[in-house]
């Protein structure tokens, strides 16, 4: 019995590798896929969406345009990290995907209403369309989430800020309302996602796939791989993203705690951190299942399996 | 051409004669109302909304429940003020009206997706309603909502702090989404509101109608007059709430000047404060048209022609 | 027995009013005068203290700088109000009174040590000195401090921001520090001092005592008319310092009420905000006697009769 | 040429180490020790200050008490870590060492007057003396504090919240005075002092020199290692406090990174986090040098030394 997913992104390299994932997984039903504003303007993640289930043969999912700006505030991008585009690297063609005509929320509202078993939503962007989704429809949303399992936050350092991970940064009110929902979260981080990166090692077992969708994942990784190097210095990319489906699928992969998770809004220099409670000093109760680790190996051959399961040629795919 | 409206409230005493005015007033065309948390739970307001249109033989308008709580922490109710109905004072009977199945969100988007000119919403409760469906739904909010006109803030001192009137401070962050919504917003406060005291003089008015309707009505400021007294020691109830709807009828009864209102969320003493910059001295630039002084015959006449107009006896209707 | 008392000041027009009428009423014994940043930067307010003291041939008063920024962030000053110098309008010749060479806090320190008597403090500008004494020496402040009264704050809206007085918000930390030090502290603010305006009529008492220090006065008042009228379109200007020596000389003066006094900090738009819970609706204890009145007539009496009292020639005194 | 040293501490396990460090050390000119509140009541940590130099020989140090509650708030303590006393674990009598009359803000000032070269101050507990000395005598300090060596604070995760060390979170706005005074500020936090354990090996080390004084020392490890143990899991305790003393003696010990680092005053989860930006994304200015790394065993010889030095049976000292 496959989990119903509904996948909210801001696509991205990573985000790009999950939809990647949960189309080709058979645990996954995907829904549908909802943009929201984060890595690039929700024109461009809109766009990439589509670019990336066109180049992958990923068709009958529909794809909703969400929020543009964050719910309070302006919203910020990752122009050095994503590029110009948000999905830098390969050449895309046009879409061959149409979109939804509905906004957002409207598309989780109708969804959620129609369909028979509660809904998983993964969002790997920042959670705009999420908590105002909840905030709209707050009975809806207490029958009808099964679950939310998001990247974003981190138990220790952040990398926007020294205090903030750009997800939650990109909207804290919105990541407030989603701890703060009562629902039951699972949150990686990236604590955990530091630790899986796309090692040439990884870059060349997708490339070696030999397909057309295989060469453009391995060009994203490359080009994801220059960016992090430049950035932060990373000596290979991490994969943040995928988490999110990986651990729906294989529950093992990613090691969970309890805890109490808060997230910082009106901190002059921390807004934006998740504040973890690992060592229950706090006092306050456990709200969400929180990444402490991850099974690298088998994570990466998960991705590299759901490249391969998409096969065909991309090529093909997205010219029009 | 009557200003098509939706009321948005909490009844409460004020949103009482409020709604009466709507429903009267020719230029007003009532297409529906939405309840929310604020003089007393959604569940007592919403009754109580019910229980209004009944007792004033309103039929035909929609009445829809929204939020049982702000958009972030725990509500705040006033039984000091309104009692434990939130409408306490007459006998009321068995609403006769029926309540819409949608939520509050969902209502105002079907209503401002389906009529065919731009609505005017008149929120006086706390504005988590709004707030969420403006969030939820910016682009149709944009193309839709014709103006707010809210019963709300202060540009002196407030009421439940010494900073904050009650229906901000009951929902701050929904009242900054208002304020910052870039809408056409006219706010009057308390700095307004407290010129309108229903004296005595005025009550005998309402009494003197002589019909059941005005025998209720008379009863509800009454009973108001004896809150006000003592818990603020005010000689005469202030009637906040059909200043609104009493701007929108007759747009010269209350003064306005444009200025930029902020919505203080994060001051230890002053959450939810409404800072009028009057002056000019911030710099910003102005976004709401904020009330600084009223006609108060003018409006005394129109809620009395109000009760009158709306005339036959309410016994009659609410019994059954 | 005159009332022991450290002037602490930013020199300014109604600043050097308050030196005047401490300086010529038997009730007081003035101990010494501190400066601080304020009106003018502290090298200009302390050149003002002693500029006022030559002209006004007050001698023998010791005057020691205080601080040039407030306890945290940069400071404010107002050069709209007070003019390049801080003391605009009349001609001064240099200085004849000596700086004395301790920095504010170990005046405070030497001074209250020494006194035999508890000493009271007096304020007038922004709270720097104050609150770094207090800080610096909790006990001695405990046991030495007799009363604080201060000018400052308002129980309404306030000048430089639509919610802070300037005194306040230009260290808003040092006045939460005065506010909470549990000593006995008397605030009057604007919205006491807001009532003293020096009509023409008193500017023409004052300039027809006929003395060279009446003179310097008048023309002190005349400036600051200027610019009240301009930057705040005020018919006359408040004089509000001098209300804190008026109010210890003559107690009846100003009408106080006990309240609960918070200092706004950490307010997006109101820090700097003295919240005060005039309505005993917080259920925090009273910390503060507040201003809310004052006999109008009775402080013009006490103000033309100290310049009247320091009569003789300030020509003769400051020149050389 | 020894440095001049002023110790500002709470002690304390840990904090008796840096005394006995600064005691026996040649490298280091001991002026003065000064008390705060922190591990306990400043009654408490001031007796224990004079405690630890009688047991350990130190003579004409002079001892001066300083704050008992924070800047602003009330205060934090630790007895689940340092005991009832603050220094559990070994038998003290009574001290046998006076208390200087003054506070220490006036031995500060005094001191610093005095001394013909710049003095180095190491606090290691909250910065409360040393923020209100900063604040009371702003030119003293930028003329004579030769640099400010402190323990607190973390490049990462707190310990007595997941953001914030304790040192810091008990007085934050001290932290936040210290951090932006402009002085010459090193900090080493948590991430360094995390890595010096004092191992059963450490202990054994100790206890083995065999002194009266040594075994006094053993016990307060042994002690400090139980509630390490029983409150955070540690398996051995970390020694913080005479990191500070072993890098001014030792400067290699510690690896430094220069870099910005804020002290979080207004979050409401994060309030007390030192946030430091290692990867130079926020574009301040680094204002002090971070420990990052030490030389374990460099930094265990360097106190077995000290305890070595001051040799002589400590329990003739302090009987009496």
């Amino acid at each position: 019995m496959p989990i119903p997913v509904i996948l909210d992104c801001d696509p991205g390299h990573d985000d790009a590798f999950n939809i990647l994932l949960a189309a080709a997984h058979p645990g996954v039903e995907l829904l549908g896929i909802t943009t929201v504003a984060g890595n690039q303007t929700v024109e461009k993640t809109t766009r990439n969406a589509r670019r990336v289930c066109t180049a992958a043969g990923i068709r009958g999912v529909p794809i909703a345009a969400g929020m543009a700006e964050p719910l309070r505030g302006r919203g910020i991008t990752a122009p050095d990290i994503h590029g110009a585009s948000g999905l830098d690297g390969p050449a895309f063609g046009a879409p061959a995907v149409p979109l939804d005509g509905r906004d957002a929320v409207t598309f989780l509202h109708d969804t959620l209403r129609a369909h028979p078993a509660p809904v998983t939503l993964v969002p790997t962007g920042p959670l705009t369309n999420i908590a105002a989704f909840l905030l709209a429809h707050p009975d809806l949303a207490a029958s009808r989430v099964g679950r939310i399992v998001l990247m974003g936050g981190s138990t220790g350092r952040g990398n926007r800020t020294p205090a903030a991970e750009f997800n939650i940064l990109a909207d804290p009110e919105a990541a407030d309302v989603v701890f703060r929902s009562g629902l039951h979260i699972t949150m990686i981080g990236l604590n955990v996602s530091h630790r899986a990166l796309a090692t040439p090692e990884v870059v060349a077992r997708v490339r070696d796939l030999g397909t057309p969708l295989a060469h453009v994942c391995a060009e994203l990784l490359t080009w994801f791989a220059g960016t992090y190097r430049e950035v932060y210095g990373f000596r290979a990319p991490p994969l943040h993203d995928p988490l999110t489906v990986a651990h729906l699928v294989a529950p093992d992969l990613v090691t969970l705690v309890h805890a109490a998770v808060a997230v910082e809004l009106t901190g002059t220099h921390t807004r934006g951190a998740t504040v973890v409670d690992l060592d229950g000093v706090t006092g306050a109760r456990p709200n969400a299942y929180v990444g402490v680790d991850v099974d690298v190996d088998a994570y990466w051959d998960l991705i590299v399996d759901a490249v391969r399961t998409l096969g065909p040629p991309a090529a093909a795919r997205f010219s029009r």
